[in-house]
């Protein structure tokens, strides 16, 4: 499938998978095959929509190595985020909740609301290349934290954390830990044993899935408050009536995303390096270029060049691609990420974030880069008069 | 449309109605113009999904009489009334929360996590009818609640109550006042100004629309804090990447069920009226019938017969019917409405609800009448024998 405008703009959500869509469709009855019902109904129409729930399950918990029961589902990953933080905090005495400076705004909103509670903040800094700084972690770890959280990739500059060391040294001391997968899943391997983290997000809309659907993969030690309470499903953690449609769209997503990360990933990784070439050789400066990145994401800016500006030229141009993060665009301070880096605000005003995904093409990269070259080229002469 | 086996649970969930779909269709790349997009993204694909999601947003608003910016998009009805509850009570210093004692579990049990920070709750009384104790309304309002929340119009008995008096009463005293209007909206007339309520929940599954789309109507003097923080959508009030297929599809269900609102639930009084004549002929209990109630609800027990036993021969013999409500029919308790009423618990356990919708027809109760007599028949006769 190919679009137009040109989509570079998969971190921030993706077209439906057709494969996905197609278990989707008898669910909205869309297809020879008519579906619905509450999933808690006891009657046929109920057991059927049950049935296909814990098909889904099953599959989400395969794709990362858990097991069913670990496994809660959520409206996506913004939910899942406020469930662990909210969630947990609820259980325990008030204490300590850390968590990366370059945490998504889901995670670091519901931190800010937990102050009100007794809880105390410890924002945990990233080095220049955006990765944990490694004084500031061992600083953290000694005051004793009962919550930490830290993506697994950022959304912006891509880039990837140890998590399975720092999960295991916040375990050790006593931490309950959570990573944000939501932008690792079908990009990097994702094994929720392996990685040792008390908690995991994941969102279906980021991975060829339908928005509306995302999970909180839970060890069953860490005791939890539901943020929506009610009818008790969910085994009584997140209540409401199941979006069957949306769960069996995520659970095909899952698989799919799986099965060709290996060499998908590979072939992105391509396409990016000669997108990184073409665009340093054009005078951009490409954010964590030494940091272990997603394959799929570059982060780079022109000096003296707003973002928002060379967005919507390209948009123009007919080519998507986001300024700062999509969910928090609506703000016009540049990226968090970046001032977390380090970078000048000044150049990180002019942050771009191009994103492919399996429907990106070596064509569509080099005609992009073409186009680059010129609008980069106009908007300088335009500020050179200006002056 | 019809269904085998025939459906007789439109108040658990309903079918997605064909013109919602053909609304939806688009956004999961199922028709021939393919839509996806991050409304929070600035280029071509986010600002049609944010089109698409103001345009829904004005469909909910006008279905309801209330101004659009009143409208925030959860993901359904138990979201909408933690959201309430929670988040209303977040902002306010710990008070009294006053909920009816037929309250939906997702207004029930937020109110119960409440107490842990502070808050003192009181169960609003119901009568015989399941109608609002007028003695203990006063009472409750005496004690000067804070915040009330009673349901326009109960899920499983159907009773309607007087909300505009109880908001304005409620008001007057000093109350923000939530009703919970999920099973009225679509059967009746629902006009948030007229009703004089601080907020109101809607759910679009419940009315032809898709799983995964609600929303809480709210007088913006309510401060609130996000039950889901984060990216900042819906004015701050719930984060999130919008799902704009259920969006765009709870839009022109509101717009459907508004539309054929008068004529449907006419006929469905009718078709109820004559079940009710056939069940009281055959010797059953139909709850809160000197109540008002919503034109398409029936709920009633045969003597010593268990409900859930009654569902399971309906539903081999074709007929899927609801026992309690199906949220909470995970729970083998009786139905907590009932018992509010003052109903026999062993009365209650027989409980079976009929729940019609826009393709219930007469020949179908018809049929279902038959088979009604005869399995209570066969159930009566192996009791015999087993006494």
């Amino acid at each position: 499938m190919s679009f137009a405008p040109v989509y570079f703009d998969w971190n921030a959500t993706t077209p439906l998978e057709p494969l996905v869509r197609d278990a989707m469709l008898p669910w909205l009855g869309a297809s020879e095959t008519v579906r619905f019902g509450n999933a808690s109904s006891r009657h046929d129409y109920g057991r059927q929509a049950r049935a296909a729930i814990d098909e889904a399950r099953a599959r989400v918990a395969t794709a990362v190595g858990a097991h069913p029961t670990e496994v809660i589902f959520t409206s996506g990953g913004s939910e899942a985020n406020n469930l662990f933080v909210k969630g947990a905090a609820a259980c325990l005495k008030p204490g300590m909740l850390a968590f990366s400076a370059i945490e998504h705004p889901c995670v670091r909103e519901p931190a800010y609301q937990l102050r009100r509670t007794g809880w105390t903040l410890k924002e945990i800094a990233v080095d220049a290349q955006g990765v944990i700084d490694g004084e500031d972690w061992q600083q953290t770890l000694l005051a004793r934290p009962t919550l930490v959280s830290v993506m697994l990739a950022n959304n912006e500059t891509g880039v990837v954390q140890d998590i399975a060391r720092l999960a295991a040294e916040a375990r050790a001391s006593g931490a309950w830990f959570h990573t944000d997968a939501v932008q690792a899943l079908g990009k990097l391997e994702l094994d929720f044993r392996a990685l040792g983290v008390s908690a995991m997000t994941l969102s279906a809309h980021k991975i060829g899935g339908p928005l509306g659907a995302g999970a909180l993969v839970l060890d069953k030690r860490v005791e939890l408050a539901p943020l929506i309470a009610g009818g008790g499903q969910e085994r009584g953690l997140r209540s409401g009536t199941e979006n069957v449609a949306a769960i069996v769209g995520f659970g095909v997503a899952c698989e799919r995303a799986v099965a060709r990360r290996e060499s998908e990933s590979q072939r992105l990784a391509q396409l990016r390096a000669e997108l990184e070439d073409q665009l340093l050789a054009q005078g951009a400066v490409v954010f964590a270029r030494a940091a272990e990145r997603l394959p799929n994401t570059v982060f780079f800016a022109f000096d003296n060049i707003d973002g928002e500006t060379l967005v919507a030229k390209l948009d123009r141009a007919g080519f998507a691609c986001a300024s700062g993060s999509a969910c928090s665009s609506a703000q016009p301070e540049p990226s968090h990420t970046l001032l977390a880096m380090g970078v000048d605000p000044l150049l990180a005003r002019g942050a771009v974030r191009v994103s492919l995904g399996r429907d990106s093409t070596a064509q569509e990269l080099s005609r992009f880069v073409g186009v680059l070259a010129r609008v980069v080229d106009d908007l300088n002469k335009l500020a050179s008069i200006a002056v």
